[in-house]
């Protein structure tokens, strides 16, 4: 292979927060490691997974937290408020974590109106009810009209993790094949179809929701499991650029496998999107022994969420080039899959 | 007495949300009573104490969430960042837990000045320390310039609670003392303060701190307090009807034991707030049977902190006018300490 072993990270030196350092890709990552980790980092925040992994008493948890500020936050598919739970129950579910218990904490805009913050925690209640977890702390601040955009929603979250599980974006091994549970890119382009001043419709919906059953249910068929994750800021190419780096693994995709819906693969093009790069906000990356790969693919297909059909095994992990994820090509040529740099669609989760 | 025994609640019908919704007095009970509770209720929510108290597995544990909006972010005594740490370690302490692991989600503006956020995650990363606490998860979110006033800061945390520790704002009791560890109003005065165009200035200093170690060894020697709070939104006022209200029983103060530095009072004279409306951020209100209550009062007084000295037994707790707290006034008569309408200091923690 042609292809440098080691990929160059260019170097940024702004002085202000750019769009890009929210956008899950390169520039975020430089915030965190040169900003956040110098300052905070400890055992548990240094592996970057995206939960943290407790031992409290004899027992071991999972903690994580998230801000949402989705624009618009009534999309086809979702509302910032379902979105706000499922994205964190997701982020324990991926640790091999049982979701238990919520916070949420809003930040409201004066002036909101008070029938829309009625829907959005109409549809945070349903999504909880959906994945089993209570919200059991919250926080409201209001700021003045003008000083945030409508509402914003952290929900942090506990999980008990089971005994024996041991998942972790540090844990690729060779050999281990890479499957996606659905389509990609349903969530960012729903968001963007939604979004005012866009001149394409469609019947794209976000694909949010809580993937704390199906995930339970791989763990208790297939223990073996290495690595999950759920590829949201910076779609699947984030995702599997951070399982890489984290393991220092190489991971080889078959672009032929990949499932991207006709729509969403339309809408990307029109928007010189690679829908790789697209937020999901209902699907999972797993990790996983070869040999157990299809036992994987099988409780993903049983289950009857959406796209459920489209889950493949989409590529496997390798011992060259560490640190990189490579395409092979409809055409028979390999690409390299780059972390995202920065912003292609602000505000999608 | 001819004070009223019921405390008329105004009805109030707004549409959008107001900016009082957010300053923890009646309207933002209100929005706690219609909006959130009969969607999200459950034991530990509907307690309304700062932190849920969970099972997990043997042990129990507190869980606690919070945003921090406040404006200035670096006032005299402190930064949204050690504010936001301070803040949520002793809203878990004030459960009689232990605190040890935080969450820190960030709303970044396009454009903010990168070493303002270092010296915000310096403060966070400095005050984390000194209570003791490891930040083990974190997001970081960013939205276009003009969509959020610089940065907000969400800090969720757990903490262990001690086997035999019962602490909560439903367990006062006729005969309880109130006291509280310090001056009163410290925080928001420093906070108004710093805000341009206040045509004061004053040497007065945000009392933000944590109230970790004081709290713990309150309770290694006080084990029998009934219910502890730190005065944080709405102040002194907030905090009292609050425990007054979910405990069923009514509080007396004695006006003249309430400790407010000269400075703090001129100030609110000028801004015509009553002191006790005001935030603090380094003060615990406990509420202990009486025999315990000088007990209590040597631990604060030994600790060195900034107005440990002015510690006081303010009130105490009686069977009459439930859900109501009077003010014996200097001159000897009587008045309804009444729960902060809205919103007299927008955006002080």
């Amino acid at each position: 292979m042609s292809i440098e072993l080691q990929c160059p990270v260019p170097h940024f030196n702004h002085e202000t927060i750019q769009m890009a350092h929210g956008a899950g890709g390169v520039l975020s990552r430089e915030l965190t490691r040169k900003v956040f980790l110098p300052c905070f980092g400890n055992s548990s925040l240094d592996t970057l997974d995206d939960q943290a992994k407790l031992s409290i008493g004899a027992g071991k948890i999972a903690f994580t937290t998230d801000t949402f500020v989705v624009s618009p936050i009534f999309f086809p598919g979702g509302t910032i408020g379902d979105l706000a739970v499922s994205g964190t129950v997701n982020d324990l579910a991926v640790g091999g974590a049982i979701p238990l218990y919520l916070s949420a904490g809003f930040v409201l805009e004066e002036g909101f109106p008070l029938t829309d913050l009625q829907k959005v925690v109409s549809s945070m209640a349903d999504a909880a009810d959906k994945a089993g977890v209570q919200i059991v702390t919250g926080d409201t601040k209001v700021v003045e009209k003008g000083q945030c955009d409508g509402i914003f929603i952290n929900t942090s979250g506990i999980g008990v993790i089971k005994n024996g599980i041991d998942i972790s974006c540090t844990n690729l091994k060779p050999g281990d094949s890479i499957i996606v549970s659905g389509t990609l890119g349903d969530h960012g382009m729903a968001v963007m179809a939604a979004r005012k001043g866009l001149s394409f419709q469609s019947d794209i919906i976000s694909d949010t929701r809580s993937l704390s059953a199906l995930i339970s249910e791989i763990l208790d068929e297939v223990p073996e499991v290495h690595a999950m994750r759920d590829p949201t800021r910076g779609g699947l190419a984030a995702t599997l650029n951070e399982l890489a780096e984290a393991s220092r693994k190489g991971i080889v995709l078959d672009e032929s496998t990949l499932p991207v819906r006709p729509d969403v693969q339309g809408a990307s093009e029109l928007l010189g999107i690679d829908p790789l790069n697209v937020a999901n906000e209902g699907k999972v990356v797993v990790a996983v022994p070869r040999e157990s790969a299809e036992k994987v693919l099988r409780v993903m297909q049983r289950h009857a969420y959406p796209s459920a059909g489209d889950a493949a095994i989409i590529g496997e992990v390798v011992d060259e080039h560490p640190g990189m994820v490579i395409v092979r090509t409809f055409l028979g040529s390999k690409r390299i899959l780059e972390m995202p740099l920065g912003e292609q669609l602000p505000r999608i989760c």
